[in-house]
């Protein structure tokens, strides 16, 4: 099998991390899948973004088997894993420590939706997970934390929201393209910071009203949208 | 008719949102208007500024037709259009989701005056709309917005106070011309930030005496102006 | 007589404001005097850093009357003017609204000494001005501005601590030269920063003990001086 | 005795201060020790970092009698000394006025660990040290300075928690190369400001589980680490 595509994908979706100033030091990396052959590729461990080539990026399948690659994938890469076979529809995985979104991770507090610029993004609040069990912790960690994401899941709808926040760690996002889950934490991390500063001058602001929610998300997505060209 | 002074004008405008530091991603837009032609041009939809060309600009009547172009405008056309309409003596409306400003309106405030920065460009408050109702989510969506701001400035010049904050969306700014358009927004960015900064420090900071806000406006505006060079 | 020389120092004070993050727009003047011939130089009024050259600059007597220059002076000029006549020792004031230090001037509180960063700089915490009365305002407003910095001097030296917030305004900082002026300027905006932050997460944050205070003042200024180079 | 290696890796590490972010004006220096021979290589005092050369830096020896170099050394360069002194298996020690280290420092709190962010580089909370007594500050105040981190960490193993706040002060980092004490430095950089926005809206976010704390440590350090490559 030939995994040129994903490779090169991942490869310039990991390069264009520290470039968007999502990443600080070498906290984040980016997955890219094949569904059809259920394998995806990823960036390896503790690599430099500036020092990272192709022949480094690692390819497994959908059971964590190493199937090119001499490098150890990212320590991350169970709970990519884990996202990629739990929800439908997605093709890539962007995890950061990005500042906002970590914010909110560690406050143990849902991102809510207070305007448009999310409403634009995500149809509801960003939900932080619950705390993990010490057995989770110590047991396999990573594809327990995937785990929890899922559970978190089980009444959104993971395209009407693409993004989480692991309690105590930070965000994931995810999308049908690595530049889609790459726009998605950009756009996440902006609104994160954007709320930040509403609750410094408002900390009683109010929710979106849903009936603005629903419009906004409904111009950007579905059958009715009308932003963008066709 | 000839509409190349205000696609050219419209497109410079629209490039340098990104360069200013108020827009992120796609999420800003100018208009510039030709009002004795009752005619406007403004950014097509969902289009990358770094692919922007002005080819791509579509220009429209005051009705809403579009008259040049083959690219969807602005989803927020029609908003650019009702203020066109109602506010006399203005020829560009700068719309952007920059962080401060946006943070004034999710937190459903007016942004006050505190400081002769805000009195060298507004005559008082910034004010933030009322919540839209439901009929008008449902409705005309955009054109109601406009609406709402037009409903907000009945007792205000709209060139005293350029600039408004619209209720769990973001900031407008309008002017003369899209250079003291776009100089507005970036002036109201700064000064919403400044304003979170004292809020932080001082949550019962007072707002300015009357007296050095007329004098400081009336230092950049109007017939014993001072400011500037003449 | 010939202006050449401060006139050359304003103009290289002036251009190094947008560079120095401390400045917006046009919101920021320096001011570079010859004291013993009591004359300055200073910039114009509302003319953009990148167009500004030496012949720009415009050169007073310390009675306020253009000697050269076809200019209107900055809006500030009066303000620099008193400043230069009543703090013996002297040459240069600079005025921006840096936005953290613009934050106390708005808050109406003088910027506590929480540490060494502002012991190295200021013997002392930087005060604010009182508000202006509506009859200064009215007056010669600028001058006025002036003649309450010198008020709030009256037990204070001016060079043990070479900045005040001017209310509802903001910063002015003075030195025997342009650049020490300006450095000052910056490390006011970094302190602000600082104690912004530092209230942020404990707002009873207690003042630096004096023998500290006392301590790090003397390491940089006066005869027992040891930091930096002989 | 040739003390070109440990001279050259001290400019460089001093060099990048300033690209880091960490460091405004001259508010930061590194050392560089060789500890075998008990020397080590400073950064002389109040010198622009970009006028920094290889024969400006001071080699002194752990009594702190220099050994090489015409200029002074930094005026912290006693408390770099006494923690090279004391902290076994350490070589290098960065001081820096970073801003949001320097806010809990400042505020006289610990740096509480809240994400796997803090716990992948420090295992507990970053702590403070105690308010200097006034005859420490009058004495040899430098070196004081270090003797009260000393006593702070009577029971934390320093390459545990390779950092500290000192009150009132700033933070200083250390470890086995300039390369990973920086890297701490910019870490703690990253974490206090991801603290003080955690804080901002949730002032009662709680410290991560110990069992969370002790998994994310142990990923990156000690026998069973397995992020990053063989």
């Amino acid at each position: 099998m030939n995994f040129d595509a994903i490779k090169s994908e991942c490869l310039a979706a990991n390069l264009s991390l520290p470039q968007s100033g999502l990443v600080d030091l070498t906290f984040g990396n980016v997955s890219v899948a094949d569904p059809e052959r259920r394998v995806f590729a990823i960036k390896p461990s503790g690599v430099a973004y500036e020092k990272l080539t192709v022949d480094d990026i690692v390819v497994l399948d959908y059971e964590g088997n190493v199937l090119e690659g001499d490098l150890r994938p990212s320590s991350d890469m169970a709970t990519h894993r884990c996202l990629l076979l739990n929800f439908h529809g997605i093709r890539s995985v962007v995890h950061t420590h990005s500042r906002a979104a970590v914010a909110f991770a560690q406050a143990g507090l849902d991102l809510p939706c207070l305007g448009t610029t999310h409403a634009d993004y995500f149809h509801g609040h960003v939900p932080v997970t619950r705390a993990m069990t010490p057995a989770e912790i110590a047991g396999d960690y990573e594809w327990e934390t995937g785990q929890v994401i899922v559970e978190r899941f089980a009444n959104i709808h993971p395209l009407a929201i693409p993004a989480v926040l692991v309690r105590n760690h930070g965000p994931f996002t995810w999308g049908p393209s690595s530049n889609k889950a790459l726009e998605t934490a950009l756009a996440l991390e902006i609104i994160a910071d954007m709320v930040i500063k509403t609750l410094t001058i408002n900390p009683q602001a109010i929710s979106t009203p849903t009936h603005l929610l629903d419009k906004h998300f409904s111009r950007k997505h579905g059958p009715n949208a009308y932003y963008g060209q066709v």
